[in-house]
């Protein structure tokens, strides 16, 4: 008997079809004996058809009643999913995210869990029933609701298993797994059995769209054993995120990300002095504009550096509002900016101990006529900056390069 | 400075227009120094739409996951209006049953209010906030959501004026107040200024549909002013519920209420001896029927007894029944029954001091040929029981007798 936390995203729980097709799933696990905690979205289109609504009332929602109003479509979604349960003869109870006691801050619309209460939860297992918790909510610590932020579904089942101490967190999702690179790029790229907590937070940060970075943070600070599987098919396998110790052969590289929604922007020819970097980066920061890859490099000029960063494509027109403007003050001689880029990245706990695996890298890339625009490495990822156009065959011929078709 | 508790029922809250015109009605008060403690029902139309989506996933709904889903209705309605306020300058704060924490008992879709924690409303008003309650909900003693059932913001309204002490408690409505006679039955019927608790109490249960019975007696018990006005006009003066002490001048006859759900039923020629009423009851009211209306009265044959009661027309087929299985066993003549009758009542606390108001009454109706039933008679109504032609005829020549339409 183990005891499991699943989450099943807006999507699976879309329609009352859905929803009884989700029961099904459960009642066959707790058939099996297993104790189950399921932490659920608000039906699709619910939360975009409320945020409607709030914006006709007010021309910018109040953060704190967005909250009260967002968290009823979880509500709905914990009620439904228990009656379809019991419908099945499967014993179930719902839990909103105050019921359970979820403690978060007081950050409205981006709320972290402080702490979760486990005993109502512990008790109604005990009692033989499947608890269905209200994902993406919480309570701070004077009874105001808050919610996680987009995503912060996967982020309460991760919690939950945590505070739970759960054998497995699955997280269902209309993907079948982690792949070696996106499917939709490289035809040949593999699903992975398994991969290290550290390898899918990069992944993560790097564009991979399968997991919210906090639930790995958190999956990976609680030890949580976290599977990704599909909704979609029966008795999926999915891909097992957990401590690199159990994971058995290690692959040197794991697999590709890449981002699309970057932009580059660089000042050149500015004074080679300490404090250059704090200067360009305080009124960005300051703007609430997050820097992504940032390279300082040796201008052609003695006594002058380029300095480079990218931001996310969103911000691009109003970083680069910021750069024109400091660019006389720095005495640099220009700002040059390309919002046509994109980054790849390759992931591998591997890299550690492998030397070369770098040069391999820009070898291939060269082979094929890609010129790098940045670089930026840590421990077990590198990431290169280049222009959209060769996005594709980057991706390819690196996953080709470096084998990941094969186990 | 007054403290009102305002109640808006789903109608009035029905829309974004609706819940913005609501907001103008209620900032008007808060622009007039007063302070506002506002109780809200579900969108209209929510509460239908989500009770179909229960049933579409499980045949019986479960009571509990039912308060669970419907309470969300009031929780959407809280936010949106608490940002309707905001938008108009108005500073206001929401508040869900469980948050501000209406304590129930413990029965699902019927719960009953044991106390109110007034701390945080008082802190907010403090605050110079209007403040939003969700009506209709509450948490039982273990933190289960619970609702009032149906009409419940009507009594959550009046719970709240009197946990808060409140000046008046205010609730908007689609009429304009308590009249003398419906008036769509009666044309004449006038608009009272004032009526007492008790009067009110007994209209609603003879059929007014003006307030909810549990509402009446809740402002009865704590003595809370209580005004009915139309949310569809302005400035409206509506009829103001209150102690009869505070009443300057009752008159003899305050209205006529009638209802048109009464069915009738009779055992004819029972044996006359200790114990029959019981015997007849026991199997209607462990058939969860609810009776009206019981009269006993003598037979024309020497030892036996007839035995009549109303109940509601939706009850009436299985009343029949129970009446046909038990008229043997218990020796009986026979089963009539009547689903044609409607049931009018005249209320007034002055029929206390005043005798001769039922002669007076059987009087009119006899000159207008109208055969009376039954009869039921309490302090301050007495109720007969005619044929259900005879409606209109028996409001009007009563109204127009007591001269209801004079002051």
């Amino acid at each position: 008997m183990a005891l499991i936390v699943q989450k099943y995203g807006g999507t699976s729980v879309g329609s009352v079809e859905r929803i009884q097709a989700v029961a099904k799933k459960i009642k066959a696990f707790a058939d099996n004996g297993d104790q189950l905690v399921v932490s659920v979205s608000a039906m699709s289109g619910e939360t975009n058809r409320m945020t409607a609504l709030a914006k006709d009332v007010q021309e910018t929602p109040s953060l704190r009643e967005m909250d009260v109003l967002l968290t009823t479509g979880e509500q709905v979604t914990i009620s439904l999913l228990s009656m379809a349960l019991q419908q099945l003869g499967c014993d179930a109870i719902s839990y909103t995210g105050s019921q359970v006691r979820i403690t978060t801050d007081s950050e409205h619309g981006k709320a972290r869990i402080k702490s979760i209460d486990d005993h109502r939860i512990r008790e109604s297992l005990e009692a033989g029933k499947v608890v269905v918790v209200a994902g993406f909510q919480g309570v701070d610590e004077d009874g105001h609701i808050t919610t996680l932020g987009r995503g912060g579904s996967d982020t309460t089942a991760v919690a939950l298993a945590a505070a739970l101490n759960a054998d497995e967190c699955q997280i269902y999702t209309d993907v079948d797994g982690v792949y070696t690179a996106d499917p939709r790029i490289e035809p040949k790229a593999r699903k992975m059995n398994t991969v290290s907590y550290e390898e899918m937070l990069e992944m993560a940060s790097l564009g991979s769209k399968v997991l919210q970075i906090r639930s790995v943070e958190f999956a990976s600070k609680y030890k949580v054993p976290l599977r990704v599987l599909s909704s979609l098919i029966d008795n999926p396998v999915g891909t097992l995120i957990t401590s690199e110790e159990n994971i058995m052969e290690q692959a040197i590289i794991s697999g590709i990300a890449h981002n699309i929604d970057e932009a580059k922007l660089s000042l050149i020819g500015v004074p080679d002095e300490p404090g250059i970097a704090y200067k360009i980066l305080k009124p960005i920061s300051e703007a609430n504009i997050e820097v992504d890859m940032i390279v300082q490099s040796v201008s052609a000029r003695e006594g002058l550096t380029n300095f480079a960063f990218t931001v996310h494509r969103n911000d691009f027109d109003k970083a680069q509002a910021i750069l024109q403007s400091i660019c006389d003050e720095l005495s640099a001689m220009g700002v040059q900016t390309d919002d046509k880029v994109v980054k790849v990245s390759l992931v591998g706990i591997g890299m550690r101990s492998h030397a070369g695996i770098a040069t391999q890298m820009f070898k291939v890339l060269h082979q094929e006529n890609i010129n790098i625009q940045m670089i930026s490495t840590s421990e077990i990822k590198i990431s290169v900056v280049i222009d959209e156009k060769y996005l594709e065959l980057a991706v390819r011929s690196l996953h080709n390069a470096f084998e990941l078709d094969k186990e």
